[in-house]
């Protein structure tokens, strides 16, 4: 069983940070499609995609969202992190193939109520800042490791769909 | 085909809303761990959960996050917005089995880059504000109808996913 260990409020250091890669794939829109109910064929249709102003399929902007606090959850800080609050910008548009990086970076330290203040920016694979912002999180006080939950088996028309 | 309308920036008016209202399952909390990567127990683990201070299994913050982006490309202003930004506040816990309502209010419109600024709130079937926060998009300046694309047949563990 996969287990995770969080970095707790009085571990982080100003400037600490963690990454996390990830290449977008169509499965990863068709299924953000069927979790958000957005299913405007901008992100689901290539031929539709081609006559806007992007010329292809995009990611939905918040699926970027869903990536920042998946990597709060699971990396920095880990278990027990309480998600306050997020802003977010989006830069510029994500494309199918595409490898992002999350970069997670602690800013500010509260400590009167362990108010944790991140940097959150993601870049493609030409170092470009597709998403820009900020979020503030209450980092856990107790160091805790936790055993994570089997993700469901999903199969996406014929074929199983890859959760990592 | 299902088709879909949207509002252009001169349509909008201040103070115009709009409502989606969604009852979070258990399958929704499945499906947004596989697509962002968190699968913490917190969010689908009942044993856990009961562990923690929520006391029952909560869904992802930033969940609340994708329903409101779907609610903006899917109703208001609807196909060709463009999602700029979003500040979103985190109030209280979601729970499996509650109905909440997204509402997204025009709040400010500006002309020169035709930008406007909409209130982003999610309350539960209290009536109490688990989501806050406001969002800036581009309005679409020209009246479209698109097709919809559909959404593909998704398969969790033993049963089908429903996408509504």
């Amino acid at each position: 069983m996969t287990t995770i260990t969080n970095r707790t409020y009085d571990e982080l250091e100003i400037g600490e940070s963690c990454e996390r890669v990830h290449t977008i794939s169509e499965d990863d829109l068709q299924m953000f499609a069927a979790v958000s109910g957005d299913h405007n064929p901008l992100h689901l249709n290539a031929e539709y995609a081609a006559t806007t102003p992007f010329k292809q399929q995009i990611a939905h902007g918040m699926y970027s969202g869903a990536l920042i606090s998946a990597t709060f959850a699971m990396e920095l800080p880990g278990p027990g992190t309480i998600y306050m609050g997020q802003n977010i910008q989006f830069k510029r548009p994500i494309f199918i193939g595409d490898t992002i990086t999350v970069i997670l970076t602690v800013k500010e330290k509260r400590d009167r109520k362990k108010e944790v203040i991140f940097d959150t920016t993601i870049k493609n694979q030409n170092g470009k800042v597709v998403v820009a912002g900020e979020a503030t999180v209450i980092a856990p006080t107790e160091k805790v490791t936790v055993s994570l939950s089997n993700l469901p088996t999903i199969q996406l028309g014929n074929h199983a769909y890859d959760a990592e």
